[in-house]
């Protein structure tokens, strides 16, 4: 896929960059797809669980894709495999790993998703295909039997549906879509701190979209369930594939119609409102009490640097 | 909730407009739950799948809200029970029906949420009440079973959530996000006409999104796959709850690259470009060959609208 010509934010995101086109229209030709494996061209991605194993190179380097009989081997027999598309005639595909161990004599180590995105030790390109199987594969996971009759189910198209023998049902993965918004009101920004945040992080309130909800009204609802402020205008930002495991993040501008906060103890340790200067603090660095916030690799920066800029 | 002070184009959804508060906080305190369902005051739906049971009044009024003990006859013995929230200290519910058969002496009779929206019959703000209970009614209907390990799961969280007594998985709803789009180029905009469409009808591409997309790769993959067009800005418009069964539609702006089509004969039963007047043929009505697009309920009739308008 070309890159978009437009600076979007969503473009942006580490998790968004693929430069795969997905060829939804070869994921039933079983003929092809297995060609395509058996390609010696072909680049596979293993993942266990959340962490891909990836070859640390004696040079420094960090690459997560490898030839189909690496990825075969690390990945330890039969496994979930999935076809994620083609860039420049290249067949790419991703394994889930069966219980992988590292070995102190061998370049192959598993890393979370996390850690690799922060640390920008792969091709840019590449975060978003591993954001990809990564959702796939943590579905496939957790979804192994039919929702409708109970039996087992099994894989088909490449590992983009899963179809059930006993009563028929069709099962396609899911992507669940969640909130995020800066609450803005006078020039400051609310931000909270959920309970399981570490030490001194702040970032934007967030939560899981209900049915039967807009994007604007699950806004809304957060911001009334979480802190008691009720919100004005909404405006969209941008949206980030976020592979932990499955989600898509949406981000949006709140303004906000009170300054009195009723925080939901449950759900919140605390929350309060921050001023421009004190945002840029915790984005940059330097805030006198040590605060900070998400790195880049999370839509919430990019949210707090556009109320820092204020564009 | 106060309906949103700001005219925001997803505020004006029929299926967005729910007056209810929904309470998450009350979900899982079992006792106040069936103490609102046993108060006088309780309002509840009642659906077979796609349909509402609602009273036909011999005024011509129509009303889809019963009183406890008229719904759960309406739905013919146990039943799965929804709390949807509450508006001005009223709890509404809602009761899946078991196999709702029409009596020819009855005022009562299911039908369609897509038929009830386009009468327009209903208060506005049942309307994404009724949305809700679709979304969730739905799943539940096809996820009796835990998807991790077979076995039958229980609903629980006054039916916001469902748990295996198995192994102790909690699943929750399900809500799928689809992109839909204007494309739009010189002062043209792009319409298709799926294989299910009836005659006449043209409207905006559209198509689910998939794991470890933003929303704007995913406009651009679909106006890729269905008509071979490159995109390049995309903007959001505003995003709608579609009960049909649970789908949350963004709406966008695209802009197309390319004038030529190559259509996806699969996907697309015929595409072509309309100009600003045909265009508003197809929402006024008076297009020469009798063509037309989707009513107001659709958010693709908002989408072109805005097109047709320019702003």
């Amino acid at each position: 896929m070309p890159f978009p010509p437009s600076a979007e934010p969503s473009a942006a995101f580490r998790f968004a960059r693929n430069a795969l086109d997905r060829r939804a229209e070869l994921r039933d030709d079983a003929a092809t797809i297995e060609a395509a494996w058996a390609a010696a061209s072909a680049r596979v991605f293993v993942l266990d669980g959340g962490r891909a194993i990836v070859r640390r190179g004696e040079d420094g380097g960090t690459s997560a894709a490898h030839d189909a009989a690496t990825a075969t081997a690390l990945a330890g027999g039969a496994t979930t495999r999935l076809f994620l598309g083609t860039a420049d005639d290249v067949a790419w595909f991703a394994l889930a790993a069966n219980d992988f161990e590292e070995r102190e004599d061998a370049p192959f180590h598993a890393v979370d998703l996390r850690s690799l995105a922060i640390e920008g030790s792969l091709p840019e390109d590449h975060y978003g295909a591993l954001a990809t199987a990564r959702g796939l594969l943590h579905w496939h996971d957790g979804h192994r039997f039919c929702a409708r009759c109970g039996a087992a189910s099994q894989i088909v198209s490449a590992g983009w549906k899963r179809v059930c023998p006993g009563c028929g049902a069709e099962h396609f993965p899911r992507t669940d879509p969640v909130v995020i918004m800066t609450i803005e009101r006078n020039g400051r920004c609310l931000l909270g701190r959920s309970p399981h945040f570490r030490e001194g992080m702040w970032s934007c309130l967030a939560g899981f979209m209900e049915p039967g909800e807009t994007i604007e009204a699950a806004v809304r609802r957060e911001a009334r369930e979480e802190v008691g402020v009720r919100i004005g205008r909404v405006t969209y930002f941008a949206s980030e594939p976020w592979p932990f495991p499955g989600s898509l993040m949406i981000g949006a501008r709140a303004e906000a119609l009170d300054d009195e906060l009723i925080v939901d103890p449950v759900e919140i340790a605390a929350a309060r409102w921050f001023d421009r200067d004190e945002v840029r603090q915790l984005l940059d660095g330097g805030h006198p009490q040590g605060l900070h916030a998400p790195p880049p690799i999370a839509i919430a920066h990019h949210l707090l640097r556009r109320f820092v800029d204020g564009a």
